[in-house]
């Protein structure tokens, strides 16, 4: 290091860059990969530092908004953290939408926001905010770090700082932290930086919670002492092995799997020989069937299910018993209805209950009434796709659940593209691994996840999104222009807001402004969209037209992204689905007929 | 009301929205004008109410984080505050950007979120974040609401929030309140819900921070004890009445002003014999020239300026006494130089100061020498536009300054931009209001920002913007195509950031990732942006061709947003800007030499 007396500038520039550069070895080393960096000058040192470690591969993205959304896809897939990087300033505050996904859809992040140091806050300097837990609640940890320089430059601190900040992301309920950079100036680096260090990786391991015996036996006396009752499988994030272990449960039990889409126990080799229900939000809307396919009990594996039917029969009739299962305390209960809670590692959890179990506990009828509702549902759909003249909604989910591949992931929209996968997604054996921002549901940065999910390291991902949230989310357009990642974009365009004619409020659409209001039509040409971000654009309106193009982006060597527009009609999917919930009820009232 | 007992869905909506609409009368009795909507279903009872209030003029934008922006931009044109209003979840996170910018920007907005109640919060439920103080430190204040309902629906109440809601937007540091709304369902509005009140209007009146006599005394003391003064003029609202008495103040004292660009003092009938600077960003750069100019004391109004070069001639020559006018506690003095600090109403101050002021304090012949440096410097810049065969940014700024009229807005994004224009916008007694988002100097949110101040009722507004800080807002490009709004935007397309060639790092960057990580060229064609949102389109690269864009879109009639792109080569931009710094510094050390 230059004698700081003598070359005050550069020993500042050789300490900052010393302990920035092992504050990111410390992360790569910890299992980081990747960094979503936007431009700017505060964040000199991040930036600089981050493209010269070894190990960490760099995404340049002008938008925070979409970076951050990028970093949640990227991590949503991998199940390692990702990692932010951006200037000070509303920079900083451009990354909360995605933050607070990661935080309740627990996916774990490392977001680095430059700042000001200390003495130019709050006293008029330019590009300064208060960064200071700007994100509030919504992450694990906040930490100010210290100002690097001639007074503090320790490379222990850094590399502790690195550790730590994975571990912390990847607690029982992984989630975002965010560290806050204050730099003095000069900015820039060292004049001979020299070569940056790598250290061996060192993966930080994910935090389970170990399972109380005590706990196990419990439920499975309730097991042992109900005939009738549901294994209910909400949202969790992907793991074959845990999915494993549930359908052995479900097989050992005899107990039905209400499979939610994005539980990972709809698809896959496990499903066989394991009673899975796939389309119960299509036939449990009548009270009828409601009462009689109500259980005694129920053993709940991750968050609340997406169905609205599901949730309102719980309603109707509750269970005597509700066990949640709760890997990492998200106590995921808006009805209160939990009746036993379970903390431990739902894997765990299953593999040992499935153990315990002294034999099967079912009513065998009831059981085999549900599941043939279900099955016969299941042709009822696929009937009703052999006769449809036009294509909606949900045609669209069958022909993508018909043409993707086993390596594939199809990212789903919030709003109406879950419920449509929800309702229509038939069980099969063949994997398909589901995403989705369901920690906190937006619509906003649809496209940026997904094209996050594609940059990592799990095949191509088609996502399918409505009209409203493409356009919500344009940065994510950008961002995938600049992007070679294997991603089809499979619009539904109906021109606004199809899930409002759904709700309550369409039922007074004719004496409200309900379409200023809700369903907020745009009319803009979608064609334009690809033609502005210099992507591949293709609009089908036939099945087989659909299922050819998504065959074909597979065997084409999925070299960046892509857009397909679907042209829906409103009316028409409305009908179709308010059909197929007929036919089910149908299906249903005759299966539970005494 | 419908009895409760019998039928108690229809009486929990009649209380659910007397109490909002009860809530939205006060807020228009105060002043409200605007309201800026995204589409959702929990803010149901906002969104409906608010379309129906008489005197609120509705706004819907799809994307909450340009709604919030379009809501800034507005108010800051307007000064009387604009309301926000949006769904429960990350909606609510993406304002945080422009509630950032108009907390450091002192701009009043009243943000509006809709919520689950509380028994929902925290338990899983869909779309459901932690929004109690989501926004921090950035807001004057946060309301947790009640859930209004057949519990709870005091109207007083309702009434006594709207007012308090405005009151607090329009304190001595006007700024963004933030009010959360829980609301349990049904959201629906009830069967028939009655005509809505009419309040009359009653203005909340801003409130100003009265001016300390003996303060007062103590400045005029110290102003006549020097013989070399500068009056400082930074960033403030629009007021024409205040310019009137800082020329005033000048006039009387002859003492030099230091007019940025946004503080009102560069363009109006003020500046007749006033003795006005405008290009020292330009010619206060060597250090002979900032010695000579260098006042004993500085006088200063608004915030810190825009410029650099004032900065560092300020640490280089910091004078004895430097005086902070602030009427909103916003003690913005990034150098900590300030002697003393006067709190109380900027004009009034002015007027004051005026008044007591026994007659000029000034070195004449030192004032004068500076005044004929920025005089000459003026027509060194006209000159050098003369001469010039290519267009570039400083180009266009004159071009824009030459062809607009009294009734126009400029306004400026941050980045290069500003620095542009306070480099060679000139004195002028034609009026012309410039604004920008000078609280957090972000270059998000800028396109929305300037629709938002075109929405309202101030005539034309023209934006000049980089091409980087227009696709950081595409949002703002959709917003803009669904409002006929008098918008002009004029992209300065360089292709990439142009401010950091400006910057240190771009002397190492033939050695580092300069054009990876900073500069970020994109490479798109503006004119298919046009397309997609459906807006009229020009390129232009002459100078006269440009004028003659601004003046026709002036007498056309104004019917909506259009775009107008000038190519800018970045190299031919640094040297054109580098050029006349060497040329102002010429002028001045002429100007000052012994």
């Amino acid at each position: 290091m230059p004698d700081p007396l003598n070359n005050p500038i550069e020993a500042h520039r050789q300490a900052t860059y010393a302990y920035v550069e092992a504050f990111f070895s410390s992360l790569v080393a910890s299992g980081v990969e990747a960094a979503f960096v936007s431009p700017g000058s505060r964040s000199t040192p991040l930036a600089l530092t981050a493209a010269r470690t070894p190990g960490l591969r760099l995404h340049m993205v002008l938008d925070e908004r979409s970076a951050g959304f990028l970093a949640l896809g990227w991590a949503r897939q991998m199940g390692r953290p990702a990692v932010l990087i951006c200037t000070s300033g509303t920079a900083a505050a451009n990354y909360l939408p995605a933050v607070t996904e990661a935080h309740h859809g627990r996916v774990p992040m490392v977001v680095l926001t430059a700042d000001r140091p200390p003495e130019l806050r709050e006293w008029g300097a330019g590009q300064t905010i208060d960064q200071v837990g700007i994100y509030g609640t919504a992450v694990r940890r906040f930490t100010e770090m210290p100002s690097p320089g001639l007074d503090f430059a320790s490379v222990r601190h850094a590399e502790a700082a690195g550790r730590r900040a994975v571990g912390d992301a990847l607690g029982l309920a992984p989630g975002p932290v965010h560290l806050n950079w204050p730099f003095r100036e000069p900015l820039e680096p060292p004049t001979d930086p020299g070569p940056q260090r790598a250290h061996p990786r060192e993966w930080v391991p994910p935090l389970k919670a170990e399972v109380n015996a005590g706990e196990i036996e419990t439920v499975v006396e309730l097991m042992t002492s109900v005939e009738r009752g549901w294994i209910v499988c909400g949202p969790m994030p992907p793991c074959r092995e845990r999915d494993g272990h549930l359908a052995h449960l479900a097989r050992v039990s005899g107990w039905p799997v209400l499979a939610d889409p994005l539980s990972g126990l709809r698809r896959g080799h496990h499903v066989e020989d394991a009673p899975v229900l796939a389309h119960s939000d299509l036939w449990l809307r009548e009270e009828m069937v409601r009462a009689r396919s109500a259980p005694r009990m129920i053993l709940r594996f991750g968050d609340a299910p997406t169905s609205k039917s599901f949730r309102l029969a719980l309603e109707a009739h509750p269970p005597e018993h509700m066990v949640l299962v709760d890997g990492s305390g998200q106590w995921g209960d808006p009805g209160h209805r939990a009746t036993h809670w379970v903390r431990g590692d739902p894997a765990q959890v299953a593999a040992d209950l499935a153990e315990r179990l002294p034999g099967r506990s079912i009513d065998p009828h009831w059981a085999q009434a549900l599941l043939e509702i279900d099955r016969r549902v299941a042709v009822t759909i696929d009937e009703s796709f052999e006769a449809a003249a036009i294509m909606d909604e949900l045609h669209v989910v069958m022909c993508l659940e018909r043409s993707l591949r086993d390596d594939c992931t199809l990212f789903v929209s919030s709003s109406m593209p879950i419920r449509d996968v929800d309702a229509v997604l038939p069980v099969r054996r063949e994997p398909l691994r589901i995403l989705a921002n369901r920690g906190a549901n937006g619509i906003d940065g649809v496209t940026s996840t997904a094209l996050g999910a594609a940059l990592g390291d799990c095949g191509p991902v088609v996502l399918l999104i409505g009209d409203l949230a493409l356009l919500h989310d344009l940065g994510g357009l950008l961002s995938a222009r600049n992007h070679a990642a294997p991603l089809l974009i499979v619009v539904l365009n109906n021109d606004g807001g199809g899930i409002f004619s759904f709700l309550p409020i369409a039922e007074q659409a004719t004496r409200l402004p309900f379409e200023e209001l809700f369903r907020t039509p745009h009319g803009l040409t979608l064609r334009r969209a690809a033609d502005l971000f210099e992507l591949p654009f293709e609009q089908v309106d036939r099945e087989d037209r659909l299922e050819d193009v998504v065959r074909a982006w597979l065997e084409s060597g999925l070299k960046g992204p892509r857009i397909v527009e679907v042209p829906i009609d409103r009316e028409s999917h409305v009908a179709r689905f308010r059909g197929l919930v007929k036919e089910a009820g149908r299906v249903a009232r005759a299966g539970l007929a005494p």
